[in-house]
């Protein structure tokens, strides 16, 4: 256990991210949820393994709300989409630079649970993201200046749309699978109601068919926050300082919530930072204290406070019952067969939503394969719970492949 | 269950709040746990019923983080210390103006939990607070200016040594009891292990002998939002713009945790606010947003940040086995018998601590009653759940009171 999969397993090794813009002619814009429009529209993405020659072995790999393109291997962008600290907090046991490492390495490459040797992998940052898509950061070409807050609202249902040009444009019909953690579930989620012919097989990891009304407090409150603060000046600062102060308590709050009261408790408890007794003064006392003044710093550098308002948005928006009167009824265009994962002490998105899930799926007549994995980790779990994963999904795509 | 319990049981009635100051002569002052000492000091309280002959029946309750010393009755004080919505988040059911209603009122009164036809009932507002004791917001006599950040950083057993100071006054010897919730549980165990021969029952409620790293965590999140606040400028802001921005944000994260995602659910569900479908912008969509800026809103009229700062500094300071080697160790003087209440669904206070701290009173022989209630309603369960806690309380007390 010295050496970190990325290691003792293969690497994709030096991976650069691709670009590709389309609805940028007149009269060709996508059309929003929201009733708007948006174009033109560029997609960063990255792709690892080879397309085989029937096309036929396309996996989509979608992201969290902090997560980016570079899902794996190591980015040739030194500046560029980072990595070990994008997502959640993964772990730092690895000897080489995760900065620059993906945010799944541990589940993409060759050998690996999503087995590059085997798959054609592509991952894309979300529309109204900031780490290479159009949002509200991205020039407006009408104005020539950025969107800030006249970007549109998006949805998980508009940021899906989106990819499956991308995934045309890569000359693939059918995907063999689509999966991700968090906001990448719900992505998963709506490609399989919304694409069904366009979709095999789908994992939908630790997320939820649409999240609680305590997620949606949790989201709101980080909102607040970057809109309290000062220099957030209604979403145009663009070029002047940013709202970093605000951006940082969001994050605060929100690693928070990716972690378990137990995996907090073993990894900080009460121990004290650079200190043997209470400094009785508002600097940091406690090693907890640290590692969220760390994580807020360290996120401010790499993220774009208005694209924190537009996804966390996306998130509160997901319900894919609305519109359709019961989950049960929303899946029944559904063809893919599913695994479902969720994590025992992931309280953001708890296994009992899941559960939800898979009883709506199985009303249907789907094939489901359902695993609530015991982990201290929370929701940060779907990130770091390497081994079982691997082993289920590793398993579930070589029978979904087999069945072609 | 249509009338309230202030409607259909007794009320204290209209009640006044009172101040005591001591520690007011040069080299008097009250020294403190960091080191420093505090002088003068004003305490302000509220009593109810009255002081026995053999003056054997009083009990002190303690609040919690935003509570004050308005616990019972209706406050003769219209702008003054408020009411409902003290504390956390309470029922609006009642047709009375809950806003002067003491935060405890549905536990303390004429027949209820806490019998005031029975007992003397004192509560006063903690040193570091803001609803009429002193704290940060308080002149310094040494400069003719409100202290700031020039308040010393005060425990949870400053607190309680100055709320002996305040029961000695009143020529009490012996506590019948000493009880409260959160915060106020943690004054009640300091109670019990730093003046055992003053108290003769304890009943800590949805309390811990040690915060969490979680609990600590929320906390540091609230206190860093409150700092970034630019309005805060270094705690030193009186008589200018308060840093009501940062303090709403801090009070929007606690009412989070003091719910459960079950609460939450059944209170607010998905609901939107005002609107029958998403409004496809970052004004408020869902009634828990609108609930939460509500919470953040109306906190700011009625508490000072530094305040927040200070109190919330002492929760996590908080930690009876410091300086005792273990929890059972701290408890070895105490004389008191227990009732220690815990409620399912508190995440903020689990059950599996107050569990701890039973065990470790139990080791030392200690009389202790322990119920983990069966209640939805998360950290707020103390506030919301007077049947039971009723049932309970009345018989310890009085079971106790017999033990003369």
């Amino acid at each position: 256990m010295s050496a970190t999969y990325a290691e003792s397993r293969g690497s994709v090794g030096i991976v650069s991210t691709q670009y590709f813009t389309f609805a940028d002619e007149p009269g060709t814009e996508m059309p929003l949820d929201s009733g708007e429009t948006l174009g033109p529209i560029t997609l960063a993405y990255e792709t690892y393994g080879r397309l085989n020659a029937q096309r036929s072995n396309a996996i989509l790999v979608c992201h969290a709300l902090s997560g980016d393109a570079h899902a794996a291997g190591i980015s040739a962008d030194e500046s560029g989409p980072s990595a070990a600290d994008i997502g959640f907090g993964a772990k730092s046991d690895g000897s080489i630079d995760r900065r620059r490492l993906g945010w799944w390495d541990n589940m993409i490459g060759p050998g690996k649970a999503i087995d590059t040797d085997r798959y054609f992998v592509i991952c894309s940052n979300v529309i109204g993201g900031c780490r290479g898509s159009t949002g509200p950061s991205s020039i407006n070409p009408r104005t020539g200046r950025p969107y800030g807050l006249s970007f549109p609202v998006v949805t998980v249902g508009d940021m899906v749309r989106a990819q499956k040009k991308l995934v045309e444009h890569l000359g693939i019909e059918r995907l063999l699978c689509v999966t991700g953690g968090s906001l990448g579930g719900m992505q998963a989620l709506e490609w399989a109601v919304s694409y069904p012919e366009a979709v095999r097989s789908c994992i939908p990891v630790a997320t939820t068919a649409r999240l609680s009304a305590q997620g949606i407090a949790f989201n709101e409150v980080g909102r607040q926050a970057i809109m309290a603060d000062p220099n957030w000046r209604n979403g145009d600062y663009y070029g002047q300082s940013p709202p970093s102060a605000g951006l940082a308590i969001a994050r605060m709050i929100g690693h928070i919530t990716y972690l378990s009261d137990e995996s907090m408790h073993r990894k900080f408890g009460r121990r004290l930072r650079d200190r043997e007794k209470y400094g009785y003064q508002f600097s940091t006392d406690f090693e907890v204290e640290s590692y969220l003044r760390h994580q807020g710093n360290s996120f401010i550098q790499r993220f774009d406070a208005n694209s924190y308002l537009y996804i966390t948005k996306a998130i509160d928006y997901f319900d894919l019952a609305n519109g359709h009167g019961s989950l049960q009824e929303a899946f029944r265009p559904v063809r893919a067969r599913f695994l479902v994962i969720s994590f025992s002490s992931d309280w953001l998105y708890p296994s009992y939503q899941s559960k939800e899930m898979v009883r709506a799926l199985r009303a249907n007549g789907i094939d489901v394969s359902y695993c609530e994995v015991q982990s201290s980790y929370g929701h940060d779990a779907f990130l770091l719970e390497e081994e079982v994963q691997t082993r289920m999904i590793a398993n579930f795509l070589a029978h979904t492949a087999a069945r072609t």
